[in-house]
């Protein structure tokens, strides 16, 4: 199998398209973010990475606090618009008819139209390079009754976004089940023996 | 909408399944991480966060190198496996068949049979509860041949795995396009005016 050097790049799959929320002067506003992932269990924390200049880290830092939207399918147009214009000019909310609530954390504005809502409280910041990179700490989920079965989060209802660079910037669906986890694995291991 | 409230925990659409590979006292070693996402883009950075006794960790510890490597589908047995079992026990590269091979970095091995690899350096350790969250600079990528589209990685020929929590933990391929990123966000914008 001939590999191809592509020199260092941010290619990774799949990568989110996370909508990342903070009240920015009391207002509050949205922007998309791809560099995110899980960075701990116990207890719950995840990552998301900012470019210094965002609008919407001025209220992070405001506030020591933010959200995590995961946006379906049928407001892709919302979500590539919330990563394409600033709050810094426009009211993205407004424009985007996003019902915004909030949670224990108080100050972190969450999106009603996304089935999946994480509040974080801001713990480290790193500087690198580009890129802010905060950990923040899972406070609350939370997930729109009508995503959920047997009452846990159903991806299937979510139909959440993927989103993709390489030959195409595209947004992907997920697709098929494919094995499950903790489970195919086993097949190797007993096969072993 | 009605929300419901799940409580604090590790819930995001979609999270990888990657195989994150380390020379452990000079012998290639592969385990699962779905807790990963990008930290910078210049320099291109990215965050693997393991739990802190991993047989992994040392090696990554040792050699202050690591590697990303994403699967496709057609290795989600052996991508399962390297999650179930640990190199501290067992040979997983000989169990699974992974051809191992080198890039700059020198010791950080990468897994020929998977599309997409990534070579880092460790640069920050954050110790958070549970897990050790890395941030590595990608040094290097390497793209099999097979799955270049134009010189460009090409998802439809990586087919890449994506980890999914919630009522089901499972694997699931990529689906659909949805829209094109940079680009549906127009229309609003547009229409705005």
């Amino acid at each position: 199998m001939k590999k191809a050097q592509l020199g260092p790049r941010t290619l990774l799959y799949p990568m989110p398209a996370f909508l990342v929320g903070a009240n920015v002067s009391g207002k509050p506003n949205f922007m998309t973010a791809a560099w995110s992932g899980i960075a701990c269990s116990t207890p719950p924390m995840l990552t998301v990475a900012l470019q210094h200049h965002r609008f919407t880290l001025r209220g992070i830092k405001e506030n020591g606090t933010f959200s995590v939207n995961v946006p379906s399918a049928d407001i892709v147009k919302e979500t590539d618009y919330c990563g394409i214009v600033s709050g810094d000019k426009e009211d993205k909310v407004g424009v985007c008819g996003f019902k915004v609530f909030y949670g224990v954390v108080k100050t972190a504005p969450m999106i009603e139209q996304c089935p999946v809502n994480l509040e974080c409280i801001l713990m480290h910041t790193l500087h690198l390079g580009s890129h802010a990179l905060l950990v923040g700490q899972i406070e609350e989920v939370h997930v729109s009754e009508e995503c959920l079965t047997n009452g846990e989060p159903d991806v299937l209802k979510i139909n959440p976004l993927i989103y993709c660079t390489g030959a195409d910037k595209k947004y992907f669906a997920f697709g098929q089940s494919v094995a499950d986890a903790f489970s195919v694995g086993l097949e190797i291991k007993k096969a072993k023996r």
